[in-house]
């Protein structure tokens, strides 16, 4: 019976399952379905039941997914729309914000100083699935704040990774100038060399594609080609040590607006590949924080360090947002958008185990300061910002 | 640079990427795509470049691949046109000849009495997917003859499983008659039960949840619910032994003629798993066999053995086939396609290594017979029994 439970259709049942449990209680609590996903993943993983482990293949599936949502919701992005000067103002005081934050509750915590440099990091990187995904569900991808809030984010990812490498260059005394700004121009030429090449060549080429024989004979090519450039950029992001999924995101950027005839539709192929896998995504973030490591000091430490970090963040990105146009409203969405976390918090906890600057504890607060962050969110705009809008899910294009 | 290649954007990337090579091969070569797909598969992986090898991951992927395809074509299929008395006996025939022919063919070549047992039973089980996936591109799954198929094939797996079981029980002692006929119990409630039970109660739930609230706030629950259910019955064939795309295709089943108003359209999303899934399956199935192990005597033992796998199973459904009423050319359509024994046949060969019955270059013939089997099916039908005729890919609906 034991192998029956490792099987990979087991696993995706299971997770599957879940995920629908999740939307039930997001649809009776009626809040966003992520929400429900996560809590029912925290209460079948191992902090309650233990009938879900973060097996490598749930790793794997929930990797993709983040990609696959990101070049979703990328597909809906014109290019110009987000990268703009005040999205980078923004996204720069929404990093040192919380950095100093995070920095200045570790040391009056008793932390080490390297411990409070690495804490202070981990709160500097905005996770913008989560947040994308609940601006989807209510329809407003179109809107100003949207595009303010991934333009900001792709930015603060950047500048986390910067921050992250400068923590590590400083943990091993090996810090310098140059390799600072020499992973900035990394940086900058793929998110826009990227696009760039996506936008001018990589689009045209599918179009011709689409166009020709091979497409008559098989309509899928277009759409496997597309998966398979998602993927690539993705790969091409981490390679130089940004997030995957901002490769994904860049991927579906290049095809904004591309107009196939022959082939099978894009996006919307994407969009079910993306309920799929995003489920699993979801649910691991709740299998992934196990609970059982909390003594009650820590607990205090993440309670507090989570306040710190939503509202470092919050007015971090709120007051750049005000001062550069957007109404109050407007820069209170963006200061709550931009508050999750997400797997980049938790990719910075495990850097942070594995070099030994941080111990177990700090790991689980990481963690779980990190999936607090995407629980508040959803609730602040279901049941404030956002109030009494409902889902509204893109149906299927013909 | 190591640990980059072992991500699974990565690995995703240039699966998808060697896919597409192979649609362009099929496409030059005027072939299916599923053989451009082994053939590249074949090329990249260990027998040639090294570039691609089975990983868990790669191998999840494709075993959730077989079972999405199963899924698709289930749907397309009516339950009463499939279970019927003569396509039993076919499948029935089709299992004994070969079963013969593998076994009196080993012992001609000096292998032991309990070798060819082994390499009998490896010869019995027919795989589904590959010839079900040619059909699909040709447009002809509505036809007599694919029906013919599926329904000999899934009984066919059923007798696989019997064998196979019976063979295990040869060789440590245990054979009894009460333990096969509990084995056909089992099978068989699993296929009318599972079936029974998904058309007259699944199938209804879905319509329910779809004319629900929950269909209504997320169009995406039914379709996620669907997949679920998909790789729970695949688990469920698991569980008592048959393999598991056995599973995915009665869950296809139970879902025909659902008509959805409100949720995404359930087979439109399934066609679109099925695509980045599948072709991962096909190009796994050419990166799974390694050349390398061939000396010129094994070599000649697998060429005779894959004639005798192809012949016997041809003529051992083809005969019964015509004398239960089709005609000559369908009856050929019929044979080759049940030719195929794809990953079945690999199942059998790994438990014979792994009861130390059957020797690594057995291994490597079984596995490149069953390989081989896979070429020659699409290669037949598009050249000679559904000759001029182009792929018809079902495009998608509104």
């Amino acid at each position: 019976m034991e192998g029956i439970f490792g099987t990979v259709e087991f696993q995706m049942s299971l997770l599957l399952f879940v995920a629908l449990a999740g939307y039930l209680l997001a649809s009776r609590i009626n809040q966003s379905a992520v929400v429900g996903e996560i809590l029912v993943g925290l209460v079948v993983g191992p902090s309650v039941l233990g009938l879900i482990t973060y097996t490598d293949f749930v790793a794997s599936i929930a990797h993709l997914g983040a990609v696959i949502l990101l070049f979703v919701i990328g597909l809906e992005f014109e290019i110009k729309e987000i990268f703009q000067v005040k999205y980078g103002i923004i996204g720069l005081v929404g990093v040192i914000v919380p950095w100093i934050g995070g920095y200045w509750i570790s040391l009056l915590f008793g932390f080490s100083t390297v411990s409070a440099i690495f804490i202070g990091t981990a709160l500097t990187a905005t996770s913008i699935a989560i947040t994308a995904n609940i601006l989807k569900e209510l329809g407003k991808l179109d809107t100003e704040v949207a595009k303010a809030i991934i333009g900001a984010a792709v930015i603060d990812d950047i500048l986390s990774l910067i921050a992250l490498s400068a923590v590590s260059d400083i943990v091993t005394g090996t810090i310098s100038l140059t390799s600072i700004s020499r992973l900035v121009i990394i940086a900058i030429i793929f998110v826009a060399g990227g696009a760039w090449i996506g936008r001018n060549y990589v689009s045209k080429l599918i179009v011709k594609m689409d166009e020709s024989d091979i497409a008559g004979k098989y309509p899928e090519f277009v759409f496997i080609f597309a998966m398979m450039f998602a993927f690539f950029y993705a790969m091409c992001a981490e390679l130089i040590g940004l997030s995957a999924i901002v490769g994904g995101f860049i991927a579906g950027v290049s095809f904004v607006g591309v107009n196939l005839k022959r082939s099978r539709n894009l996006r919307e192929g994407a969009e079910y590949l993306q309920m799929i896998f995003a489920a699993v995504f979801f649910v691991s973030l709740g299998i992934l924080a196990d609970v059982h490591q909390l003594t009650v000091p820590i607990l205090g430490f993440l309670v507090v360090l989570t306040l710190v970090a939503i509202i470092t963040k919050v007015v971090g990105c709120a007051i750049p947002g005000r001062l550069t146009g957007l109404c109050g409203k407007d820069s209170l969405i963006l200061g709550f958008g931009m508050a999750p976390r997400g797997e980049v918090a938790m990719i910075v906890a495990l850097i942070g185990l594995e070099q030994g600057v941080i111990g177990q504890e700090v790991y689980v607060v990481i963690i779980l300061m990190s999936l607090l962050t995407t629980l508040i969110t959803p609730i602040i705009y279901r049941n404030w910002l956002y109030k009494g809008e409902y889902c509204t899910y893109p149906q299927g294009e013909p």
